[in-house]
């Protein structure tokens, strides 16, 4: 046992209640990790009682600290504070450990679970999410803020683990958190040496202090047992507000099992009941009681309730005084956290025609974005260091840095990952719209990112340009071939490519007006003509995922189904078949997702069942095209990776011309007469 | 100008060739990278020059150093000096940069261009690279060196740049470097202080060197344009034999460039005609000579030639008297260079009974590799911390350590996308087969590295396991959904996931027999039924993608496809609807993409057109099965994220069930009789 010097008897009751309904929950589940939440006890009852600043009444108070648990594995380390402070989660919550529809899944979920301000158990998110969420504080600070009001003033604290550190996406993170020198940041690192293969110095011998002091934060190291040294830690971290903070502690994972402590059996796994027995003997527990919370501890446990009425009452006090001083912001700062647009936000957006000649739709994603920055205040964005060719730029808006956290623009670096995460931080945070960009095939690089996104339901959106072949001259390593498909499997994403200005416009209007998850703008390096509206459908269509572009009278011979700039070849091979007497029906069909969210009469009626004869045409990976186009169908698409040329001789190659589209779409005609 | 101190005229010359001819090519294709190759052209000259062991005529040597470029974009650089040292790349070559069907594509492509050891491009994939192949250098000369025989004995040398050190993936692989001590690896830092968005102080200002110390690599500053300096350096990198080390070269992005040296406007453009013709004035070159190479230059490169063939020559001899005193090594030695598996490698694969009890693929998946370590020497894997649970353990065998390099299990750590590729980097090392494991949803985290693996052809093998919502317990964040069909929209990959342990031992059978790509195996955490191969037929039909398990007397009413632990649901399915009169085929389909490799008779003999009433089972998300099914058919897929519960439970609520899967069944005939 490590030596804890504290003599307090309350206190150690207190932590050793966290320890006890932990491995009791996990027990009673017979899966789960008793490891972490015992260890980390003591470092979280010290942060949770001590400092943070929290309403278990009203877990969205917008002021509270944020708190994450980035080793989500440790859930029931979050699940027993929750409980033990008030929040909304009960006894037979816990009991109901990782049980079908109970609010304690096997990893924390946020949106599920009141109080969890983040999904973990991907190792790294939650350190990442943290990154964001404290920008977020910054950037509202210095938003809203006035002298005398600091009315956005909060901590991003997190326990992080051995295998978040691990994880690369913590580098791209801490690094870019120490870069801009986020004060408010205080991270907890449950440093136990053990990790599941067995202890940690198995791979992982690295000087973590070292490490992130090179990043430029502030870094501790106490005894993860020792309590006032932790509340000392966490006071210094706290005086330090140039520089995030590291505060390594020393933990012994299992703390208290007389036989798991410090092995990596106790990771992932049930104490098993005659181990937990020895270990509430060893701790001077009942050993036979279960979920036992003495009434001492759940009334100290249980000031937070009355304590966070408390601060909410005179955060709101001070935010009357506030509206009343500066009614103009009162009335913004509501609007932002209403989750809604202002009214006549979509004004600003810009229009195009055929006579503006060809326009990449990248480069229209950036003038909307530029057109709409003024109006929405709160649109927060970057790019992983490429700016200049994801149009991601607010122009009129400086770059966020230290000194200037109002800045509307960040620097991601080339750090896509950490990019994603953190942007799934700042919605999380609240009151932010976050965009962030890369070339389409980097979106590989922070998937998991995404999918977190996805399953959070967050609203932030992917800018990913690049989003074919058509890119050219870099060649295959950065051309998109699977990334559509892949990204179209994922649940809850929405996928938009569009295929002129004009369907960029509308994309762009959807993914902002889209709450309920992530939306991923795929859109093109190359120029493409403005598609002429005063003759073809408007581009509203764009919002039901599907619609038709251009038409022949009577049921067409065929269906020609494209997205994003293939709808240009598509036209032309229309164009082609209506001169060989084939009428040709063109389907734009920027999104999956949302056409498939449209009533069947809809869908039938832009794919009617009696029509067989099918092509879609799709620069990418044709897997999925099957499900619109039927086994009769077919698919101009790319079967391979790409090549390194210009553009136009890609196309060439790899078939997307007019004749070749017409081609295929007289084959498939002819298979289906047959 | 940077102080360059050398007075040597024809080195000055000579990296200036490789400075014109990069901003030439790049000007021809009017696209590309010049900064780079201009800036870092000092570090490789000395390098390629004095250092380099290699062997032009050969690059396929086994002793020869390996080069990696990680920042791939300045692929001029690596063009113009395998085109002056030798290599079969001719200045035609250089001048066909960036075109269709060229040897000199935008970004290296290994196997496209002779002497590129790697594909590079996307960042920090060509640093991780050299770690692999530093560990199989180091586990080579273990294996097979013995007293005054060093046959493996090779230094790794990158060169890598910021963006490469930004990346999460830079930590992973250095992280696991430092602490394998790799002294053979030894990377050039081109710390140009430029990144696309601007100066790299606009993100980027942790302390690179110190970080890399906190590594336990041996770190050192040096002039980049300082010859001596940079030789001198590497000299010490070398002397260092415990450890990695990182030669910080302070270089200014597109030297000689009187109006683009050290801004972001020349790392991916042209400089442009007028510039060039000042950048060639400045560094004392014929302003309108293009492509020029002097004499005395190309004379002065060309001597690796006969200096790689003397190296060579030397080799050889020793390897003659190494195969004098060691015949057995040798006689290995030839066969794991060959990429052959060797004769009646097969023979201890084990086998499987249904009296042998349920057992999971994982299961099977570790008793095959344990069954077959010790036939296939230099089969070299582990696990991103998940040895226990993906049972990728060689438990015959030590753990690859410092002073144990001859260690056949690698803790790769968490670190998952380092661990992909690091296989990558063993397999372009040549002799050895990688395998590494990790939870299936995981594999998100090194999709960059699976990607690459694919396009570069390498024979890696993925041990990914916990392949659907069956996990149970761990609930959606571990749950993969859209894994499958992301992997298997990718080109390349063969995506494997038997059902039982017959068809798992057979899966790997597949993936160690496949030498053009990766093989990703998908297995199940939960046990599944040991299928009775004496009544239905052999598992062999696996290669073929799939085929018939179960059939009926005639024509059948019903196709049912699926793969997997849902083989087991589907057979009691057929069985149910057998009592109904309904004729259910059952088609085991782990591989999509083998069996699109069929011939199209095998295809319509296990698919026969005329049934269209199918159903496939899968738990996943149903992307890409209408493939099979068509429109008439239907999916019982998962089409939302998982949930955290015992499986059992989960399956249910999934709609696993022999009566969920028999009833739509039924539907689907339903349907295509009406």
């Amino acid at each position: 046992m490590s030596d804890t010097t504290t003599t307090d008897t309350l206190d150690q009751l207190c932590v050793n209640t966290i320890r006890t309904l932990s491995m009791d929950a996990v027990q009673k589940a017979n899966s789960g990790h008793p490891g972490l939440p015992m260890g980390a006890a003591d470092i979280a009852y010290v942060l949770w009682t001590r400092f943070l600043k929290h309403s278990p009444a009203n877990p969205s108070w917008p002021n509270r600290d944020r708190f994450v648990l980035s080793g989500g594995h440790g859930s029931m380390l979050v699940y027993s504070l929750l409980h033990l402070t008030g929040y909304d989660l009960s006894l037979e919550d816990l009991m109901n450990f990782r049980q079908w529809d109970s609010r304690t899944p096997g990893h924390p979920e946020h949106g599920l679970t009141p109080g969890v301000e983040t999904t973990t158990g991907p190792l790294g998110q939650g350190l990442a999410n943290g990154v964001g969420m404290a920008i977020a504080e910054r950037f509202l600070a210095e938003t809203f803020n006035r002298p005398d009001y600091p009315i956005v003033d909060n901590y991003t604290y997190a326990i992080v683990t051995d295998g978040d550190l691990m994880e690369g996406i913590s580098h791209e993170a801490a690094s870019l958190a120490g870069h801009l020198g986020l004060g408010k940041l205080i991270y907890l690192y449950d440093d136990n040496h053990i990790s599941i293969d067995g202890p940690t110095e198995l791979t992982y011998t690295e000087d973590r202090c070292a490490r992130f002091e090179a990043y430029g934060w502030h870094v501790q190291q106490v005894d993860g047992h020792h309590r006032e040294a932790i509340a000392r830690a966490i006071r210094s971290a706290q005086a330090e507000t140039n520089h995030p903070s590291l505060i390594a502690c020393r933990t012994h994972i299992a703390y208290g099992s007389p036989n798991k402590q410090d092995t990596a059996a106790s990771h992932g796994a049930p104490l098993g009941e005659e181990e937990i027995r020895l270990t509430k003997q060893n701790l001077g527990w009942p050993s036979d009681a279960q979920f036992y919370i003495p009434d001492e501890v759940l009334a100290h446990f249980r000031q937070a309730v009355s304590r966070g009425e408390e601060l909410e009452k005179e955060w709101g006090a001070l935010f009357d005084r506030y509206s009343a001083e500066y009614p103009d912001l009162a009335v913004t700062w509501k609007q932002v956290w209403s989750g809604e647009l202002p009214s006549g936000w979509e004004e600003a957006l810009p229009s195009y025609a055929p006579d503006d000649g060809s326009v990449a739709t990248r480069s229209v994603s950036g003038q909307v974005l530029n057109a709409i920055g003024s109006t929405l205040p709160t649109l927060l964005g970057g790019s992983a260091d490429l700016s200049p060719s994801n149009n991601t730029e607010l122009k009129e808006y400086p770059w966020l840095q230290t000194g200037e956290f109002g800045g509307r623009n960040i620097h991601f670096g080339v750090r896509e990952h950490a990019m994603g995460s953190i942007m799934n931080g700042l919605a999380l945070y609240g009151a932010v719209i976050p965009y962030g960009g890369t070339f389409l095939v980097f979106s590989d690089y922070m998937r998991p990112a995404i999918r977190l996104a996805a399953l959070m339901e967050l609203p932030v959106i992917y800018v990913f340009t690049h989003d074919s072949v058509a890119l050219g001259e870099d060649g295959p390593t950065h051309q998109p071939i699977e990334h559509l498909p892949s990204l179209r499997a994922m649940p809850n994403l929405v996928v938009l490519r569009p295929g002129d200005a004009t369907e960029t416009v509308e994309a762009w209007r959807v993914a902002l007006e889209r709450h309920e998850g992530p939306v991923a703008l795929l859109l093109t390096r190359q120029k493409l003509p403005v598609l002429d509206r005063s003759v073809l459908p408007p581009a509203e269509g764009v919002r039901r995922g599907a619609y038709v572009l251009a038409d022949s009278e009577g049921t067409p011979d065929v269906i020609l189904l494209a997205s994003g700039s293939e709808l240009e070849v598509t036209l032309a091979a229309r164009q082609q078949l209506a001169e060989q007497g084939v009428k040709a029906r063109v389907v734009s069909m920027p999104s999956w997702e949302l056409f498939e969210q449209q009533p069947p009469e809809y869908r039938d009626e832009v794919l009617p069942p009696e029509v067989s004869a099918r092509l879609a045409v799709e620069m990418a990976a044709p897997a999925g095209w099957e499900r619109y186009v039927g086994l009769q169908g077919d698919v101009v698409g790319i079967n391979r990776f790409g090549a390194s040329a210009p553009y136009e001789v890609l196309l060439e190659q790899f078939g997307f011309t007019a004749e070749n589209v017409a081609l295929r779409a007289l084959a498939v005609v002819d298979r289906t007469r047959r």
